[in-house]
């Protein structure tokens, strides 16, 4: 594997002249951490932007050498984490039937694109197809996650209100809200019950150029089976779309 | 079932005029499901409003036996929920061992009407008799939740501050505060130890009407029984009494 | 134990006099709770400062005698509530098997002090010795709490932003991000992936003094063993250090 590398790496100081010696990769593919301190190493490279990627380039032999090692030293990082992952998922299948008896029932699941609608609205289009979402024990249907075990839940939901004033004019204050509601045929008033709800009023003044506000709220609930809760703001047009940040998600309890 | 709907039905259509076949129902009891297109049979309807609440009226036959149809169909959908419910229940207490087990400790609570206390004072009155609220496994005593079990807990409250300002005059910015503490005779300086601190600076501008705005915290603490749990705020005359936005709860973990 | 605390008493006494027999106590030791109505003996003694503590005084032999008997008082509910403590610890310890294979995986870390670092940083310097910080099952290393078993976590963080405007002039409003990352080197763009984001602007106007807002996001997560978390702000010089107002904590549910 090591040869392998060396003889891409060779290739890649040839594509690049050759005569300079000068080896450049993704800086991201020599990161050994998240903070300044675990990448002290790329301080030492001199960097330039290649097609929006930042590249990390080492002129001297003593350089290439080091990126070499780097770029060695990250794959089998790599492998160990994988590996160590697989072994535990192992691990976990053959403690299956033990899991499952504590009930996992989870969701999180982010914000898609909107359809603009007037008013107040339900939240729609929630995306369950991320690394970071995920949904198990319960359905997403019609944006609505609907209660397959009557029990106690724990509910959350954040909301990304995002407003843009052009030429700093802004129409005066509005207020924001954010809703949990549940829906069952056998609640009162049509079968919609409010469990949460969550407020903030923007500042008063006219020469603001935008307003970003997060709203976050949650509780614990006992729900019952065939119950659906689902997430509704006060305009949906102020609601931002990154999935980061407007969020809906639960967990069962016990 | 069906033959008693459709008499009482009749005695309804002959109550409105008879003559005119006009049938009028709550819209609520036509409803579907908590959006717009689980309701899209009732735009056909025309409505009016009764007594403060909205009813659906048919005026042709078609109109008519369609209400008929919907009404038979809730009812149905109705019975079928409570079933699919009370079909959990009793399986649930078969497994109730089991289920103890898991101490599914948890509370909701809602907040009742208050006191004007001035100064930093403590949201006193919690309510447990709501169809959203709960509490087993603490016990709620003088507006405190006490612990019965020592263990992991995860905290939570949400405060909904509200201010209006008459006249536009508001008397500058505000500071407000939320707290949750607990107390047991054990802790250091008087047995008082704060856990979960929330706080918001109202904006500073003369000319706002209104702020509203609600904080809410959380947190995983080990306590101790006999610990005692409560929520204070910097000001009680400027929270809301609304007990979908102003809330305590907990759960405990494992 | 009584007569030893009444020959205490009576040093204090002549130590404040003798012959007014004034007998004076740290108000914090005659507190039964934390509501006023649990302390309203308190209201008929007078209260002075000493060395910056409050302490509370009788002057006549009646008020003596109360200020005596609560003392006694407070001492065995001091030693009650131990006992109990006690008392579940030895059961737990007993059950111990069991409660393990709920595993209580749990933390909560508190901010200490920080050095400036100029634009978006990671928060560092977590505290985990403190009455209310905990944590189990899971590592703190460089600032990043190391997952140990693959699963579903809820992560929680609040941030404290805090900012001062000398002579009231803001200069302009600041938008004030708060980020909860993971990182494991398996996961795409050098490894760093973002879970929760929350946001806020600051109001606009000039003429404010200061701007005090706690920002709270959390989210249910399925993590792999490896990956380690994060607390990333938009800038660290407006984190507040208060150590209830900032924290970081997470649990593993099931």
């Amino acid at each position: 594997m090591i040869s392998d590398l060396r003889n891409k790496l060779d290739d890649e100081i040839e594509g690049h002249g050759g005569v300079s010696g000068r080896l450049c990769v993704p800086c991201a593919d020599l990161k050994f951490g998240p903070f300044p301190e675990d990448n002290e190493h790329l301080t030492k490279l001199s960097k330039k932007m290649v097609n929006g990627v930042e590249v990390c380039c080492g002129s001297s032999p003593n350089q290439t050498s080091a990126i070499l090692g780097l770029v060695v030293e990250k794959k089998k990082n790599v492998s160990c984490a994988k590996a160590m992952i697989q072994g535990q998922e192992r691990l976990q299948a053959e403690n299956n039937s033990t899991q499952k008896s504590h009930g996992q029932v989870a969701a999180h699941l982010l914000i898609g694109p909107q359809t603009p609608v007037s008013g107040q609205a339900a939240v729609r289009n929630w995306l369950t197809v991320d690394p970071v979402a995920h949904i198990r024990g319960v359905q997403l249907r019609n944006d609505r996650i609907r209660v397959n075990n009557s029990g106690l839940y724990y509910l959350y939901s954040q909301v990304y209100f995002l407003s843009l004033y052009f030429g700093g004019n802004s129409p005066g204050a509005t207020t924001l809200y954010h809703y949990v509601y549940r829906y069952n045929v056998i609640y009162p008033n049509g079968g919609e019950e409010l469990l949460l709800k969550s407020v903030r009023t923007q500042c008063w003044e006219r020469n603001k150029e935008y307003d970003d506000y997060t709203s976050f709220t949650g509780g614990v609930f006992r729900l019952n089976v065939g119950d659906e809760i689902y997430v509704k703001v006060s305009n949906i047009s102020q609601v931002s779309q990154d999935p980061k940040a407007t969020f809906f998600g639960m967990f069962k309890l016990g």
